[in-house]
């Protein structure tokens, strides 16, 4: 299917790149069309890649991926226009991460309100699913890069049950996530994002960015 | 050893006793000698279960475990007094947890301060780990209880080395924990107690409160 992936960092490339993989159309969003990150993403992946604005790729996508630093994320959702995002789902990866304060970063949204929360209120026509944000991109896409033995979990948070069933079907499945636990309505987002503070703190202690998160039950 | 355990709740009957099964002996502190749940706890304990006020029970332990309601964990160390913790290692396992907002709880401090860094501020002279908070209180002395065939990690928290090492040892390790990764200075504690939030929508969507969090690497 079409889809969008908006931001052109790591994360932007990353899921981008994976989503070639299964087969999508995938258009990568920047603030202007052109952006070199963004073109050179698109000639390493070949015919089903192209790039455009914000606009351009919320406009082609049927699914949108928020790939976005988290203080650029309501932006980048405003430039891409509250029309282009009506009735579609939206994955949101992007963390509330504050580094203003220094490192390691603290949030600027949590614990009575999250950034989930707010795409949500602000674009209160599409279907929010947040998800992914809380690995580092190379395990979104291969849940099984933490560890060959064993595997992490993966959260979903979201009003739209339907939209939360085809992100898990389309995407956590093909991407090794073999155990899904669904929290809920978007507020439970606070919960994913509130995990960012202890996996800074766990990389910065293991040295390792390659890990996952399980519920052992 | 004599271990002080403040607290008369579900988590210092629990702790208390685990500490009792490992052949120390204990103290169980709470506001004023002779709490019925106090009593409760050593009649059922036999000849190395004791109890009195925060004050006695600080004073008899060498290692003082802080059972309390996070709202009620400062109070509880003012009235064991900072003369009776000055020099003693200082188990916290207390949560910020503020049920005043309806459920679930949201934290009454988080992000940029933790409760562990502000029981350690207001007694520079206690050694406070913090550690065994992100789990029910059955799983903290047996972390076999989440799972027969797989086990979660604890971190452990705080300024001094020595400290947490003895706490892994005396009590970490029989408790079953075998993954301890140790997070650095008492300020991680943000990382951990941020874990509740997750925790209790992961314990709302599952019905299964007996789990623990596993870094996967």
């Amino acid at each position: 299917m079409n889809i969008a992936v908006l931001g052109t960092g790591m994360v932007g490339h990353t899921i981008g790149s994976a989503l070639i993989r299964l087969g999508h159309s995938v258009k990568m969003g920047s603030r202007t069309k052109g952006n070199e990150k963004a073109v050179a993403w698109v000639t390493a992946n070949g015919a089903n890649a192209s790039e455009g604005s914000f606009s351009d790729a919320a406009a082609f996508g049927k699914v949108i991926f928020v790939c976005t630093k988290g203080d650029g994320t309501l932006d980048a959702l405003r430039a891409a226009g509250a029309v282009n995002l009506a009735g579609k789902v939206l994955v949101d990866i992007s963390n509330p991460l504050d580094f203003s304060k220094g490192m390691p970063p603290s949030l600027f949204i949590c614990n009575t309100d999250s950034l989930g929360e707010q795409i949500q209120h602000t674009f209160p026509d599409a279907k929010v699913v947040k998800t992914l944000n809380i690995v580092n991109c190379e395990v979104m896409v291969n849940a099984g890069k933490s560890s060959p033995n064993d595997r992490g979990t993966m959260f979903v948070s979201g009003n739209d049950a339907d939209a939360k069933q085809m992100v898990v079907g389309n995407f956590l499945t093909p991407w090794g996530w073999n155990d899904v636990i669904d929290l809920g309505d978007i507020t439970t987002a606070r919960g994913t994002e509130m995990l960012l503070p202890i996996w800074v703190r766990t990389w910065a202690a293991t040295g390792n960015g390659h890990f996952s998160f399980k519920i052992v039950r």
